[in-house]
């Protein structure tokens, strides 16, 4: 039943995978994707009619022209093509607007709200794929652009001085990777460049100066511009010598990834893999959000009622270990389904997955690494070749 | 009463301008945003928390984790935080998730869709201004340096030839805006860098050599890659000889532009600088949309019920002439209200938008000239500083 309602999207495709996954076609502009049983089409602005026929995967396109004059409101046309095709039910994505559903069910169409409108796309076709490779070997490139400039500076006072006498600086490493991506022909946020005790919070993008003996976590994610699929990749590394604290850590993380990656093919749980890494990491005494979920549970149940002090006490707890879930599905989207996490999905052949473990102190900063792997049958293939080196 | 009732957000804030005008907090994962009268709060992923308590402009941050366990559905922990906070009912915007809105009201939690949370974003303030200004600079550097390079080509059999003695395309002129962007502290989607007759289409972004005589439209919209504010500019550039068609077409859109920016103004309804810029094309026998629109409805008065027919002499149409809108407002997004079509709104102080009329013919392609000019009480102040110069 669900299977034969057709399917309605409405969203840009820039950001939006499964906009770009359906049509092929690239538009910063919202547009409209219907799929029925027997046709599939969509819906343009008038001055994208041409270059969406070129373009899209999607041979029927049409303007909105046809169902509304210029300036009517997308609800309207939406429910005038449906009307028009003679759909009374359609099934819509978890994120569709709530303005459109509304309208619809307004006017007696029923919108039926699915998990997931294209499960499909966490099972890559071998072209994805090659794309995803062309986009690792991009962000390979991108990341030795920064080691080699890391690895030419010379140290004054702990700080890392450049080829111009001048402080090397995050903001600096950035802009080479910047560069470095946009010549490989990739898009890219703002990479990671974290030094030093900040980089403790995994998502500080970092700042200011580098300084020699200290960890450096290098988090480099470039979509390639046209194809739009993306790769991930994380190194840490230190210049000069690294505290007995951070090499443990860093020896730890590198364990835990290789524990992880001998455990990842199809079939596994993600939980399998996630709690691999969990066990590794508290059995050398880290932290482990698992370990605090399991001590909240356990609080929760004695101190029945005595949520909000609870609370409060959550709120003021240094955050350290690991903060975060052992990987995620990489491909249109920079973070897809399956997540490595506390999940019981197994893994398929052909899911493109990154293994990222990483222990966080305050004390320190921060160690992960990152590899992104595709799960075959009896194992996975690492379509990561850069090496893994603390001290460069 | 739609005042005094709480306005609720759940959204990435990389993209979506609302969320980011909010709490000033920059994240690819989607969070939650909760304003009552009494308070303001977002809340986060564990692993966020600290990096949004020191960048986010909202001072409550709070952590999912305290609304739900690892793994909890976004929608359980969106109903917990109401519950919580003793919300019975809220206001969201258009584009808020169904799926959320669903739970919301299957809880008895009534949801209200309003057409923008943030009007006031359409007026900009003093530093936003400024900030729109500083990429707007950004812009003029990256299309100067596209320009200087067009014109230090030689020319060989119409095609343009770069220092390197190779052909020139469209391409590396796009990488070079984009590394010029970089340098700049600015992100971009791709440029338009379009050669020829297939500029007629207004949204290609182009591909290919740079031929001399042919009109190349230079389409340029950086974003402050911290601070977030776009700015938007095009320019229209022959090397060589234009056709005599082609000098028309872009003296009669400078004339449009002249004549639009100088009805800019507080007050002044969007469809006034709207119509004046099609009555100047339409004086000089040129198609605009607005014309099309009439003839259709003009034919469906004529001929009702025979609509289908109608939609596919529709779709064989070759467009020409000005085929979109007079401008839009530029902000936190790059298309935001006011839009300068045929909408009655009236120009407000302090609105930053585009005046951006253009030509389209399949036979010699397009001439588009873009400003970026802020709404002030008695005319407009143009931020753009770039001449306009067909021939190179």
């Amino acid at each position: 039943m669900s299977e034969a309602k057709p399917l309605l999207l409405f969203s840009e495709s820039m950001h939006n995978a499964d906009m770009f996954y359906a049509t092929r076609f690239l538009s910063a502009d919202p547009f409209i994707y219907l799929r029925t049983e027997a046709k599939e089409m969509i819906l343009v602005a008038e001055m994208e009619v041409e270059r969406a026929k070129r373009e899209a995967k999607v041979k029927d396109v049409r303007s909105l022209l046809e169902y509304g004059d210029i300036g009517a409101e997308i609800e309207d046309i939406i429910v005038e093509l449906l009307r028009d095709e003679g759909i009374n039910a359609v099934k819509v994505p978890k994120y569709f607007p709530v303005s459109v559903a509304d309208a619809l069910r307004n006017q007696g169409i029923s919108v039926e709200v699915v998990e997931e409108v294209f499960k499909e796309r966490e099972v890559k076709s071998w072209w994805e794929i090659e794309l995803i490779k062309k986009a690792q070997r991009a962000c390979e490139y991108a990341m030795r652009t920064a080691l080699n400039i890391i690895k030419s500076c010379s140290v004054r006072n702990g700080v890392l001085i450049d080829s111009k006498g001048e402080p090397l600086t995050a903001e600096k490493v950035k802009i080479c990777i910047e560069h470095a991506l946009i010549e490989q022909r990739c898009t890219t946020e703002e990479p990671i460049v974290a030094c030093g005790k900040g980089g403790a919070n995994p998502h500080w993008t970092g700042s200011g100066e580098i300084r020699a003996d200290e960890p450096l976590i290098l988090d480099i994610f470039p979509r390639l511009r046209r194809e739009r699929y993306f790769a991930d990749m994380t190194r840490t590394v230190v210049r000069g010598e690294p505290a007995s604290e951070v090499v443990e850590m860093f020896e730890a993380v590198l364990d835990a990834q290789n524990a992880a990656l001998s455990l990842v093919r199809e079939g596994v749980s993600c939980a399998e893999v996630h709690n691999c890494v969990c066990d590794i990491f508290e059995e050398r005494g880290y932290e482990t959000l698992r370990k605090q979920q399991q001590e909240k549970m356990q609080k929760e149940s004695e101190e029945k009622g005595r949520q909000h002090s609870e609370r409060h006490f959550r709120a003021k707890e240094q955050r350290k270990g690991f903060l975060h879930l052992t990987g995620h599905g990489v491909g249109l989207s920079l973070h897809e389904k399956p997540s490595l996490g506390f999940n019981e999905d197994l893994l398929r052949r052909g899911n493109v997955v990154t293994i990222e473990p990483g222990l966080y102190d305050p004390a320190f900063g921060g160690v992960r690494i990152e590899d992104l792997v595709v799960v075959l049958r009896n194992g996975c293939e690492n379509l990561t070749r850069f090496e893994k080196r603390l001290v460069l």
